[in-house]
């Protein structure tokens, strides 16, 4: 894995996370996955150890939860 | 302010962050302040909004508390 990916559920918080985290980090460098929207990857972010949305999961694997928007458990609604 | 400052508290997840963060960003773009040992910088932090370490305030001013190593009030000690 040599992108990040950033999992996000449309709050606005992960709106403005997401904005900054592409201007520091660059948009190509950076995947979206949106698990409000697409739930089939709800248990892949729970799986990379992701607690709440929005966060950042670094090529390293290393998991960077990022403010505070949603639990992955809200998400799953 | 056309740099990120990175604040953290010297924490084992602060110390993790710091790493992942100069590896995304760049070290260039990145200033690192520790208030745990530089307290007289504590106020500043309080100032852009930061609740708790490790956090990130952007060029923009927005901060981004990344995962969560301790309070401002731990800090203060």
């Amino acid at each position: 894995m040599s992108k990040s990916v950033f999992y996000h559920a449309g709050c606005p918080v992960c709106v403005t996370a997401e904005q900054e985290l592409i201007g520091l980090v660059g948009a190509t460098n950076v995947s979206i996955v949106n698990i409000g929207e697409d739930k089939s990857r709800i248990s892949e972010a729970e799986d990379l150890g992701i607690k709440s949305v929005p966060a950042l999961v670094t090529p390293n694997g290393n998991v960077l939860h990022i403010n505070y928007g949603a639990s992955i458990e809200d998400v799953k609604g």
